[in-house]
C-alpha cells in the first residue's frame, strides 16, 4: 500500500536490533485517516469472506483492530498480555515472547468471547518473528473457530514470522513488506 | 445514553470491590456498533469545540479513542503505562494508581506527540477515582496544550474522580453515570 510505504519512508526510524519505530503515525500517535484507509484495504482483501470477529492484541493492535471491525460490521476482541485481575473465568491462553520488549507473556482471551461458530480475522500492526500472531492463531484453534486470515500493517520479510504462518496454509496479507533495513535504509518488497 | 445503560443492565457484572465488569461489550470484547454510536455522541457533545488530538490511555481506552478520533478527523495519541523500550526520547510523565489492578504506574507520552498548539479531548472507558484521567490532565498541562474536556463512557458517581475533575472547571461528560451498585444492583443517575 503506497500510502503506508511513503509514510514509513518519511517518518519511520530504524533503531538498533532491527526495530522499526513508527510511533509518530502508526502505533502510539495514530494518524486515524491513514488507519481508516488501511482498515478499508483489509476489507478489500478479506471482505469476500465471512468474518464474525476481528481479533488483535493489546495495545498497538487495538486502533487498527477497531477500525477494521467497523469496516466488517463485527465485534473486536483483543488479547490481553498476562493475566489481569479483571479477566475472570475460563480463558484461552498461549505463551509468547515479545520481540520488541524481550520478555515472555501469556496471551489471554476469556472463552466466552470466541467460540467454534466464529470466523476470525486476526489483525496486528507488526509481523516480525511472528510470536504474537502465532499466539493468536493458537487461541483461535483452541476455540474451534475458523481462521479466515491475518492482516498485518508492516511485515519484516527478512524475519521468519510470515514464512512460518504461510507455510501452515494461513492467508497472510501485509500492507507494507520491509525487505531490509540495513544501515538504516528501509527497502520494501516490490508488489 | 440509553443504549449504553440498557446494555450495562443486560450484561454488566458487579464484582467485589465496586468493580463493574463490562468486558463482554465495552472494553475487552467490543461491540463496535455501540462504540461507534458512543463516539458520535462525544462528537455531538464536544464537536462545537476545536479539537486537534484525542488522548486516551492503554489498553481499554484505545478502541473508543480510535472511533472518536475518526469522528473528529484528528489523530489519536495514547498514554502508555510505565516505560517501554520502544518509547525513546523526551517524554511527559505522570504517576497514577490503577483502581482495578491495585498498582502504581507511570503514564508516559513522548513530547513530540503533544504540543502547546494542541486542543486535546481526553477519552476513556471508566471514571471512578479519577487517577487515570488526572494523569492525562497532568500530561496535557505539562505539554501546554488546551484541554477541551473529558469524555467518559461509564462514570461511577459514588466515587470521587468526577467531582475532583469538575471542581477544577474541567468539562466532563459521561455517557452513563452509575450512582450505586449496592448488592449487585446497578442504579443510574437520572439524566
Amino acid at each position: 500500500m503506497k500510502l503506508l510505504e511513503d509514510r514509513i519512508l518519511k517518518e519511520g526510524v530504524v533503531l538498533p536490533g532491527n526495530v522499526l519505530k513508527v510511533g509518530s503515525f502508526l502505533n502510539h500517535a495514530i494518524d486515524i485517516s491513514l488507519a481508516d484507509e488501511m482498515a478499508k484495504e483489509f476489507y478489500r482483501l478479506f471482505g469476500d469472506r465471512k468474518v464474525t470477529k476481528i481479533l488483535t492484541i493489546e495495545s498497538s493492535g487495538i486502533a487498527i483492530g477497531s477500525l477494521t471491525a467497523l469496516q466488517f460490521g463485527c465485534p473486536l476482541v483483543f488479547v490481553k498480555k498476562s493475566n489481569s485481575s479483571n479477566v475472570s473465568g475460563e480463558c484461552y491462553r498461549s505463551v509468547a515472547r515479545s520481540y520488541t520488549h524481550s520478555n515472555v507473556y501469556t496471551a489471554v482471551v476469556p472463552k466466552q468471547y470466541l467460540s467454534s461458530d466464529d470466523f476470525v480475522l486476526i489483525v496486528d500492526d507488526f509481523l516480525a518473528t511472528g510470536e504474537a500472531s502465532e499466539a493468536m492463531v493458537d487461541i483461535v484453534r483452541q476455540s474451534g473457530a475458523t481462521l479466515v486470515g491475518i492482516g498485518i500493517l508492516v511485515e519484516k520479510t527478512f524475519q521468519t514470522g510470515g514464512k512460518k504462518l504461510r507455510s501452515q496454509g494461513i492467508h497472510v496479507e501485509s500492507l507494507a513488506s520491509v525487505e531490509s533495513m540495513e544501515n538504516g535504509k528501509i527497502v520494501f518488497t516490490k508488489q
